[in-house]
């Protein structure tokens, strides 16, 4: 319950921030819809089709992306407000993060994977909206150079995970998990905290 | 029958397109008959996957894919004639498209989806050939730009979606459906109508 | 066996050089990882999701998913090693594109496919791990313009393919088609065979 409200407030947000980049590659409604909704459920897609679990959540419950559509379609209208309320809309990107993430470790952990499929699974949940975001955008994926962002998913999935293994009721370790993940991430933020990054000279390359 | 005629005129023009496509990339024999085939049956197959649909059209009729692979290399020899038949392979395309939503919205209406998802269903089916086409010969997806597309597919999916639900036979529905959409694409290609659009400068963005 | 210990030779040599490409784009250890694995197991992946062959190989057996992460997270040390050893790269890179084809071939022959499905599932096993690379590394895909690449692994498909029909026990067809792919590929190499390409110019585009 908790988490779904949350879910639904995650989408919107991330629909919104989406159709922003559809915004600022000129595209028209239908791209504003199609990146809009690409980022906000798109993590969620690929994660269902990687697992093989059908059918997927929007299919199956199309008012998510009635939400998303709406979102994005309004935020042609609002962006000014979006872009103002930029402090809001980090905080949000974070808490969908981390929603993200558990709901995506939960679907692996119904489906009896091995852990660290669960954990993948959180990931490809809480990035893979913005990876494709930027492939469609045809822009270098924010989430591959910028701070902790696949790592907070991975430390959130992994902390709900041991969690539940180890017998906490799922609100308390649901509640728990978003405290981590959402600090974490808004640490990353503020103190620019980065993964190690692997820079190699063209001239250097095999291919 | 009619709809399977139409549906292979469809896939073979959509082919030939997609091969000039990989020409102006100066890609070599696989590459244009890679771009030849997603151009033509990418969006299908997107939306098999998305719905859960098996096996994929070209996986139970490997015809299909022999038609755009021969249709793909046919097109290196014979481009000069496909450029000079640049008005017959536009109205080709706009019957395409249409032929491909109605085929999209019947596979998502057999499986009992929700209408929205049945719509969604004709409009992956319609564009997402053309989608995949410039993502890998990475261009920016002119279907986000362009005139009336995506929306025309839209329009086909919903006139025939409701005119099923109103029991009108599907021979009936399938023309009137066709000529609907042929004609709204044809008059956005002639009188350029588009979509809004969405335009935000680079500096104006939250990521 | 032999196969399963190529395969595991192949996905290592495959991520480290998806490694290089993502140090080539300066990318942060998530970003290598993604890439690495991409470049190892995306081929297989995508064969999986056409074939709607569940679950995923790495799915089932997460120690694949381990490897290639591994194998990526080195490369970010070892990478001199990798750049100096590039002979032994190229070969191994070649081992594993006829190794991949062959699994790729198998899972479509245990599935009852159509003979042009099987060489499909085996190209699409060996050349769709470089092409997603280069799609995430938004490179022009490599395969689409070198030397026979793509064609090899059409080529051990066709010859695997062929000699199991004609009742060739299972490990001399997977020797022999090791053989000829692998010394195939490596004088397309040596010679700079490709297929013919197709030249357009932008003025003469459709679209």
């Amino acid at each position: 319950m908790l988490l779904s409200v949350l879910y639904i407030i995650g989408i919107t947000a991330e629909a919104m921030t989406g159709a922003l980049s559809a915004g600022r590659r000129k595209m028209d409604w239908f791209g504003v819809i199609l990146v809009a909704s690409a980022t906000a459920i798109g993590g969620g897609t690929v994660r269902d089709i990687l697992l093989g679990h059908y059918p997927l959540g929007w299919v199956a419950h199309p008012h998510f992306l009635m939400i998303t559509c709406l979102a994005g379609v309004l935020t042609t209208w609002l962006y000014k407000w979006v872009i103002r309320l930029r402090g809001l809309f980090i905080r949000l990107d974070a808490l969908g993060l981390v929603v993200f993430s558990i709901i995506g470790t939960k679907v692996a952990m119904g489906m009896a994977h091995h852990p660290l499929i669960c954990v993948v699974s959180g990931v490809v949940t809480g990035v893979f909206g913005g990876l494709l975001r930027d492939l469609i955008c045809r822009r270098t994926p924010l989430v591959l150079h910028e701070e902790l962002y696949a790592s907070v998913s991975a430390v959130a999935s992994g902390v709900y995970l041991v969690m539940i293994r180890y017998a906490v009721d799922d609100i308390t370790a649901t509640i728990v998990t978003i405290l981590i993940g959402y600090l974490l991430r808004m640490a990353a933020v503020r103190f620019k905290w980065c993964l190690p990054s692997f820079h190699l000279e063209s001239e250097n390359s095999l291919h």
